[in-house]
């Protein structure tokens, strides 16, 4: 039996465009012979259909739509995919067999994720389970959707199982062989996770795998595809590319065979090298799957923007991408110079427009009242945030006037600090690097560079872009590190804490000594800062989607109260 | 037996104030000889206390605080709380009796809602139900949570049952007294609803009814409290005030008695008034606990920010407010003038800073690039917005120097067809009427004027405020009515789509005949306004929290993909 995995990129609710492009993988699958075509979970409508799913339209429709799936199924082929449900009122995340134009067997998901980025429980009611397997063509087919292959008794820890019932103990033992529709988000170091898991569920039922997982970026999640098939001890046989469609087909016949060497594509790849991929496509598919074509970014000759020009020119090609300088008084010569030598390497257009003069007609306006600028000797924290303010607006008026995409170029750590002025450079539809930690904007911007030598160009981004300390250069001599303790330092606190749950004692106690400050290993000032953090979040709430690309995200997946009275 | 019915306002993560108002909550129900007080739902840490709940230094902490709150409880006085409760690794949304300083039973919310702004199953296991009545000082308890209250089968329709079990069910015939602890939030209408299957509850049981809510704001969602007690015959014989703290006490003997004529409160409450009620207690509320205790508003002459001024003035205080009025060479000489008056009618502060000279500082920075002004007979889109983005920078700047809470001023029309500018009127940390439809704006400002004259103050909105065709004045003789179909016909469209899930086809419908308009009551026309609003999703995604009055509020309530292939 040749199975097909088609790792699909769908568009959120389009369900005519996802149809057709499910017929063209199809039609495909049938030129190579295939006896059935695997679809991603909930491939109707793509994933997350989030609340179109309490649209009576829309469930009626997509009710059409599956039909027309079912209609792709033929004498040879069957089509297994995923779809919203209604059966009896209630509605299920279903994987439907379809063949010979009718439906065989539909499976109801019966573990419901309800944590991080997921919310099932709140448009589905879980699926009965257990269920049998499925025969067709011969073959006892094992279908499972998603979650339900995360949560293996013995391969987590009791503490990680998540749900009293693993619904491939009741199926797997007389099936002939376990497949599983995702859609299953990027995040970095899942990956090997996931290889794990499914070797360990191929060996442990003693039976091929077929996992095939969604691939697209949609709003601020990404998926990452690699659908892939495992023989029944454990072997990788097919891995289908990363952060692409791509229709493959493997054999099953006795052991399931696919691709030679396939397990190598999994081989060296850096935390750097996947965060560009995923960015990449966050990017590409945000703009392609919102209408736009174009983008417009304001580059400051700082690293953070200069990543964004770089992803962006990649995501959507250097002819469709605008870098927009707009110096004040307290930028360097040399942050211009870099932010015009960037965009002259990457071949991106570029303008300048100097802030200077919307900047001092607003202080003419506001000094009167607010008693800033020639009033007061230090740069107030209202007069910093107005320069940044009127770079948001001229930003606005080009993306308003030429249709372009503002991306915003804020990262993680300044996100979590609230060290960004709200309506100013937040400013934007997408915050491309809004999951990067500053120290892995490092990482990813070198590994920009370093491609770019590889493929012989010249590194797009500048040297001295690489090697300044950050600043915001919103007054005089301003560096980051005025407000906020250094990056590696910071950084460490707030992974330890967003990503990895520690407590303030755990997360002081991991920290590196450091002659300069002998008080950071203390609990107390873990706590400050996880303090402020916790304080910012009205300015989070109002942030544009950042792509997604670590177990915790800022944003859907991470749901704090803004009025709250909690001190770490 | 004497019951005291605490309705109180916790803050959110405050554990330790929360703890504190049940201290003096307790010890005024002891001095009323209370043998029992009766807190609402989640009390140690407010609801909804969100992904507090995910870390695990606040749960420990909270569990060292519901000790304390067990510790209220005497040889007298037995305390009935909610609390997040950690058990065998799980987290339950518990009720807990605590007498003699024991925990003397925990009861488990068996019904978790995961709809509209719920989420419970995020953080929750569902108690196993069914639990046997709790006996106390010679009584039954039947203990229940909130949306136990809410899935009896005879009461809903089997579609509206979201549940297969009611909890009730079980528990109720061997009981004395029911009692309820709730977090139910406010929405119009719905106190009607309650009302009636509280009664409904009493009667089918035969039983006496306690019902114990939160009251106060928390981030968009205002609780109203209105606690209240039923006998076993269904007649109300307390209701708490709405939208206030209160501690009340009823009595249980043979019948439950409580207050005479209590049910006369529920009588002839407006929409407009319970709207109002509810968004000065959003604003009170919201400012309260994220620590402001003033606040700026944008004046623009319009019935919008009239509005949201006296609401701000009657939550804050009117010396707490600032009135900002921002001509343009686009604004009537009325509407500054009608701007004015309104702030000299509510004795709040009043500046005028026209935006002339900064929005032609920015028009000479962007013509050369843009081409819009002098190279244009037409005002251009981005131009416009430009107004509004100056606008909002000023205002923002006052709010960063001044420590005031900006609020903006969008209703739910605009806010639906993206009739706003990003970054420019969005500006502000809470969106006071963006849960409110143009024509409830209306009927709720006629109401703050009738208020005032009916106290004997003159009515604070000008005439010429309620009677002006609304219009941005954004460019010469502009009027809302240009881009969007009359308000009373969108807003009914609207409605009927948002809150009431009808379709274009139903909607289309339900709309009046007009005699201007033959084509309005095609589902063509209906799906193009709601293809429209769903368009708009990105600049809805980056709003501040509007406070939510209505039983389907954009936000929280209402999660759309902003990248959506759907056209309805």
């Amino acid at each position: 039996m040749k199975i097909a995995l088609a790792q699909i990129n769908p568009t959120v609710g389009d369900l005519k465009g996802n149809f057709e492009k499910a017929r063209d993988f199809v039609q495909v699958a049938i030129s190579c012979r295939a006896d059935l075509v695997v679809f991603p979970e909930l491939s109707t409508c793509g994933y997350p259909p989030k609340d179109l799913l309490n649209d009576g339209g829309f469930l009626s429709e997509n009710e059409e739509w599956t039909r027309k799936w079912t209609d792709l199924s033929t004498d040879k082929v069957g089509i297994l995919f995923g779809a919203p449900s209604l059966k009896w009122g209630k509605l299920y995340n279903s994987a439907i067999l379809a063949y010979r134009g009718k439906v065989l067997a539909a499976r109801a998901k019966s573990l419901l994720p309800t944590y991080d980025v997921f919310d099932e429980a709140r448009y589905f009611k879980p699926g009965p389970g257990p269920e049998n397997p499925i025969p067709f063509k011969g073959i006892r087919l094992s279908v499972s959707l998603c979650e339900e292959f995360w949560n293996c008794k013995d391969f987590w820890t009791t503490e990680e199982c998540r749900y009293s019932k693993d619904p491939l103990a009741d199926c797997a033992p007389d099936s002939d062989i376990l497949i599983n529709i995702s859609a299953s988000p990027f995040a970095l170091g899942k990956q090997e996770l996931k290889d794990r898991m499914l070797r360990h569920i191929a060996t442990k039922w003693g039976k091929p795998v077929i996992y095939v997982n969604q691939v697209g970026g949609q709003d601020d999640i990404v998926f990452d595809g690699r659908s892939s098939a495992y023989d029944s001890n454990g072997n990788m046989v097919e891995t289908l590319k990363p952060f692409e469609e791509e229709l493959s087909i493997v054999t099953l016949e006795g052991s399931l065979r696919g691709r030679l060497g396939a397990s190598l594509a999994l081989v060296g790849r850096s935390d750097a090298e996947e965060a560009h991929d995923a960015l990449v496509l966050g990017i590409r598919d945000y703009a392609r799957k919102t209408g736009f074509s174009k983008a417009v970014i304001g580059i400051s000759g700082g690293i953070d923007s200069a990543l964004v020009a770089c992803l962006a020119a990649e995501a959507l090609g250097a002819k469709n991408v605008l870098g927009v300088s707009m110096p004040s008084k307290y930028s360097s010569e040399g942050s211009r110079t870099d932010a015009e030598v960037l965009t002259k390497n990457l071949g991106i257009s570029f303008r300048t427009i100097p802030i200077g003069e919307p900047h001092s007609s607003y202080m003419r306006t506001l000094n009167p009242v607010l008693k800033g600028g020639s009033y007061s000797e230090e740069v107030e924290l209202w007069e910093e945030n107005l320069q940044a303010r009127v770079r948001g607006t001229i930003l606005m008026a080009i993306s308003n006037k030429e249709g372009r995409l503002l991306l915003s170029t804020g990262n993680k750590s300044e996100i979590a600090m609230g060290y960004f002025t709200q309506y100013g450079d937040s400013c934007g539809g997408l915050a491309v690097i809004g999951d990067l930690f500053k120290t892995l904007v490092y990482k990813v911007a070198e590994d920009v560079n370093s491609r770019a030598n590889r493929d012989g160009r010249a590194a797009p981004i500048p040297k001295a872009t690489m090697n300044k300390p950050p600043s915001a250069e919103l007054k005089p001599g301003q560096l980051d590190s005025d407000s906020l303790p250094n990056y590696g330092l910071l950084d460490k606190i707030l992974m330890g804490h967003i990503e990895d749950g520690k407590s303030p004692e755990e997360i002081a106690e991991s920290l590196p000594e450091d002659l300069y400050a002998k008080n950071i290993r203390d609990p107390k000032f873990v706590r400050e800062i996880l303090d402020r953090m916790n304080r910012q979040e009205f300015k989070r709430r109002q942030l544009a989607p950042s792509i997604r690309i670590t177990k915790k995200a800022f944003g859907t997946g991470r749901q704090m109260p803004i009025a709250n009275g909690w001190r770490p």
